[in-house]
C-alpha cells in the first residue's frame, strides 16, 4: 500500500467524524505494512478537549504494541498535528508522520523549538486538497 | 484552603505514584473551592505515553462539569506542565495554572510562542523544593 492508500483509510476516519458532527480529522497508525489502530476527533462526543485522533492513536496503537513507543510506527493523519498531539507523538517517539493539509493557524510547526522527537520523519502534502477541504467545509458550514 | 493545602492533595498524588513505579507527578482540579479531579502520572500502568496527570485531570474535570472548557477551574500540579499538557490545557481553556517546581529540561515555558491559552494565570513555586525532590529522589534511585 502506498502513502495515498493509508491516507484514503485516514480521510474515511475524518468522514465518519464528519457525520458524528465532530470536527473531521482523522487517521491511522501503520506498523510493518498493517494498519493497527483507526481514530478520529471525538472532543464533542467525549466531552474532552484533548480527544483528538492522534491522541487517541498513539493510546491504541501502544497497546496494541505492548509498549509506550512507537518508533517503527508511523501515523498517517489528515491535517496537521496541533502543539499538543505533536508533543504527545514527541513522548511515543513515533517513526514518521504523514500528513495532508497544513494548520497555519495551529500546527506544531509554528513553535519552537521543534515540539517533535529528533528522530521523527515527517512528510507531508499527501492528498493535501481533500483533507484540508473537508475540515474547511466543515467550518464554513458551521458558520452559515 | 489555601494554594498550599491544595498542593499538598497534589503531592499525595505524586506520592501515590511513586508507590506504583510511575514517575511522582501528581495534581488536582479544584472549581468554587472544591477539588473535583485527582490523578497522577500513570504511563506504565497504562502502557501510554500521554497519561501524564494533566491528562487526566482535563478528562475527569470535564467529565465532573459536563463541558469542555475548564474557564473556571485551577489546576494544582507538581512539577511545570510539559508542551503536550501545556497544549492540551489550553484547548480546555483552563482558568488557572499553579506548579511547584520548574522542569528546566521539558518544560512548556521553553516554547515560543506561548503554548497556553492568553487567559490562562499561572502562578508558580508552591512547595517547589518538596515537589521538585520527589522527582529528582526517584530519577537519583532509579539510576542507582
Amino acid at each position: 500500500m502506498s502513502d495515498e492508500d493509508y491516507m484514503k483509510e485516514a480521510i474515511r476516519e475524518a468522514e465518519q467524524a464528519l457525520r458524528e458532527g465532530e470536527v473531521p480529522i482523522g487517521g491511522v497508525v501503520v506498523c510493518n505494512g498493517r494498519i493497527i489502530a483507526k481514530a478520529h476527533n471525538l472532543t464533542e462526543t467525549l466531552t474532552d478537549p484533548t480527544a483528538h485522533a492522534e491522541m487517541q492513536l498513539i493510546g491504541m496503537a501502544a497497546e496494541q504494541i505492548g509498549g509506550k513507543y512507537l518508533d517503527k510506527c508511523t501515523l498517517y493523519v489528515t491535517v496537521e498535528p496541533c502543539p499538543m498531539c505533536a508533543a504527545a507523538l514527541s513522548w511515543a517517539q513515533i517513526g514518521k508522520i504523514v500528513y495532508g493539509a497544513d494548520d497555519p493557524k495551529r500546527g506544531y510547526s509554528l513553535f519552537s523549538p521543534s515540539l517533535l522527537h529528533p528522530k521523527t520523519i515527517v512528510s507531508k502534502g499527501v492528498m493535501q486538497e481533500k483533507c484540508g477541504s473537508i475540515v474547511s467545509d466543515f467550518f464554513k458550514n458551521k458558520r452559515r
